[in-house]
């Protein structure tokens, strides 16, 4: 692994803290929950109606009572994953309402598509969680939309997932829902679901989010805190202002979670980016959001958390140039800093509102070229290769040679659709890019196999979201 | 400025050394010019045929003779560079014999092509350089072709550019031309040409590029020693063998400058890249490629020596996902380890074989967004926005505020071609970028005005183009 990125200076990270904390002295953050209210409450905390003050010890010390690193539980236990520390998980695009389709048209997505992408996710070697809420399925009925979800991922793959954060209740029912799989013992000691908490910026939780957070809380489940501030309107326009108004609201939330249940999993989330100044739109794609993104991933090692940003970010329309070099800039930044989740690693596309089947396979490409790159060089006696060199000598070949022939598949990542055709073969059919990933989406999904889910616990995990349509 | 990344520790870098060290003094470097043979002979180093065998001390103490940066002047003062640190410099791609037209079709360049990527390069405010050798004009006579091109660089922009390395003939000639501009005196004392010097790998230099070598040593004007090994075929398949070559043929062709003339500046170039196993081509768009940039330019800092190396590298044929990414990759890793030169920054196509007028837009964009990537976040008091942040409160808006409306063009990077529009205004016409692009240079092109230039210099360079073309 290649050493870590660090985009701020050790005084710079000291200094965003020192003026966090006093945001959350003396301006502090509105809680639209009271049951979180009576939680800071007993922990002494100065309230003025919904709005909390904070003071430094109480702050600081239930950052430290949360985990550096923990372990997400997966139904395959070969895919549990290690959350945290220098781990970087890949997972799909999270919450866009329409499919912006090959031929250029856009329409809303559906639970087809749901499945759809969970299998993608199921079947990439790059993408390490089928994520959560993948896209929002238009034709599932709100109140069972999450369970809905909750039996996507549990049934069309073996890896980590997401729950619902969409308050109190339905975070309790992802929870149950997920304890029919691992049971409620197995996930008394490591979480099985982890959800997105986002604040409402600036500087509120809402009663949908405070409660979500209570719910995961309570039973010890996995959460990510992310504020997305839009430098310039939920936010000031200046980085430095928007960055501590994000870290305000994530260490409120997250010290709302430890106040609940001290060594709760959490997550340092970060999506901030901009509100482009000339149209007032979110900008997801512009390197101030790689900026927010590769900060965010120091600001959470300096707290000893995992950390949450980055992805396939982008803000064009269609899988084009600008889509290929947004998302490429905000995944590296992400890699190199070592963000440990990558949500929206493969699919998403228009600043978080669409995804795209072939923007998923293009991005999955960009998470396997990033997940070589951190791999690093290999210097090992026999990579320095100095016999070869040796035997070979000045205006020789190494082309045929033992050493290049055993190595190869060690040293060389092959592509899945970028082509490296000289340009005659290309030429022959001039594939077109888009058009190769559609194929490619298209084959993996015909060929998709779900891994087999003992048919006790379908049965259960259906008849408890038929009890719940009711 | 943001920190520099390094992708590898300190004692990786040691060893690549200390084993380059080891291949220079037991496998050698061929030079195949008699001159250069001499040069070494007379410093003591062993010769058998064209081989040298070098010693520790004699490439050690060469390397401390180079400057660690150098000023590198151009026609207009505010345009000199500063060459070295943690200056970024950008310039267009570099020798590609092929157009890719925007409707898909490829076609021989031509020196109105040069004349035009030189003028784009003026224009821009992303790019340092007007670069060297932008295409190659397939219309003009071989054996003017670099007076041809340095009178392109000359009129068309006031901006640094580079002159020829075909041999010590040409090279010469190149910087005779400069000198008309220049004047010999100034030249004297920092240079105005700088050239590129490519080794012929693995361990070969050919009599063209130490010729030049020796005739930009001679008048102290400055050169970028770069190796392309291609790890696979022209070097071990294994990276880290590839590096210690690339760097054993780059210490070589440096200490040859240095033993010529002490104190020469000269830059540590990489454009080592792979060979895909699977057809032989060569690869430029893979992760593996932006790991030696990225470490070639730790390498280069190890030297105390300015470094080149990366660009807007891609294997894609057209300006599509595919060259959006790679080049974004290979453009991001060579600015964020701190690469000085960054050759092919914009409009390199097809693994460096063509060039294309609206990739250089795009990849302009790239440039742009990179430049303001690195700047980093301002944290002074202003941008920390505390007062702001108070008076706006939770659930507050901050768009209307003085300090968003007195800010935002300090803090936000405003896209070229990029689209933010929210859907509903894309969808009106659907912009293809590549389209955007196609007219932004040609409405460029339109309204560029070559800096003036003093007519008696304009004869006495029309003079010499015609004493040479005899």
């Amino acid at each position: 692994m290649i050493p870590v990125f660090n985009v701020l200076t050790e005084e710079q990270v000291q200094e965003i803290h020192d003026r966090t904390i006093h945001i959350l002295e003396t301006i502090g953050v509105e809680f639209k929950y009271e049951p979180a209210l009576e939680v800071f409450c007993n922990h002494g905390q100065r309230i003025e109606g919904e709005r909390v003050f904070f003071t430094r010890e109480f702050i600081e010390s239930m950052i430290e009572s949360a985990p550096s690193q923990f372990t997400l539980l997966a139904r395959n236990p070969e895919n549990n994953l290690v959350c945290g520390g220098e781990n970087t998980i890949f997972m799909p695009g999270y919450g866009a309402a329409f499919i912006q389709e090959a031929n250029g048209s856009r329409r809303s997505s559906n639970m087809n598509d749901y499945d759809n992408f969970v299998k993608l996710a199921g079947a990439s070697k790059n993408q390490h969680m089928t994520g959560g809420n993948v896209i929002e399925p238009s034709d599932v009925n709100e109140h069972i939309r999450h369970l809905r979800m909750m039996y996507s991922h549990i049934t069309n793959s073996d890896k980590c997932f997401m729950g619902s954060a969409l308050g109190y209740l339905k975070a309790n029912e992802s929870i149950e829902m997920a304890s029919i799989v691992f049971g409620k013992e197995a996930m008394s000691k490591d979480p099985a679901v982890i959800c997105l908490i986002n604040s409402i910026t600036p500087l509120i939780f809402d009663e949908r989010m405070a409660g979500a957070i209570m719910a995961y809380a309570e039973q010890r489940q996995a959460m990510i805190v992310a504020a997305l501030v839009m430098s310039g309107s939920t936010g000031p326009v200046s980085l430095a202002g928007a960055i501590t108004v994000q870290n305000a609201e994530v260490l409120a939330g997250i010290s709302l979670a430890q106040a609940i249940n001290p060594g709760t999993p959490v997550v340092y989330g970060s999506s901030s980016a901009l509100a482009d100044m000339t149209s007032g739109a979110l900008s997801i794609g512009c390197p101030e959001c790689s900026l927010f993104t590769t900060a965010s991933a120091q600001l959470a090692r300096f707290y000893c958390l995992p950390s949450r940003g980055g992805g396939g970010l982008t803000d064009a329309k269609v899988a084009d140039a600008q889509a290929g070099l947004e998302s490429m800039m905000n995944l590296w930044g992400a890699g190199v800093s070592r963000i440990n989740f990558v949500l929206h690693a493969a699919g998403i596309l228009e600043s978080y509102n669409a995804m795209s089947y072939e923007k998923f396979i293009i991005d999955d490409e960009i998470c396997g070229m990033l997940l070589r790159y951190l791999q690093g060089i290999d210097f090992s006696e026999e990579m320095f290769a100095y016999d070869v060199i040796k035997e070979v000598g000045p205006g020789g070949h190494f082309l045929y040679e033992d050493h290049t022939v055993e190595n190869f598949r060690k040293e060389q990542r092959f592509p899945d659709v970028s082509n490296r055709d000289v340009y005659g073969m290309w030429a022959v059919s001039k594939p077109d890019i888009v058009q190769v990933a559609h194929d490619r989406w298209q084959s993996i999904l015909d060929s998709y196999e779900p891994p087999a889910l003992d048919e006790a616990i379908n049965e259960k995990l259906l008849q408890f979201i038929e009890d719940h349509s009711k």
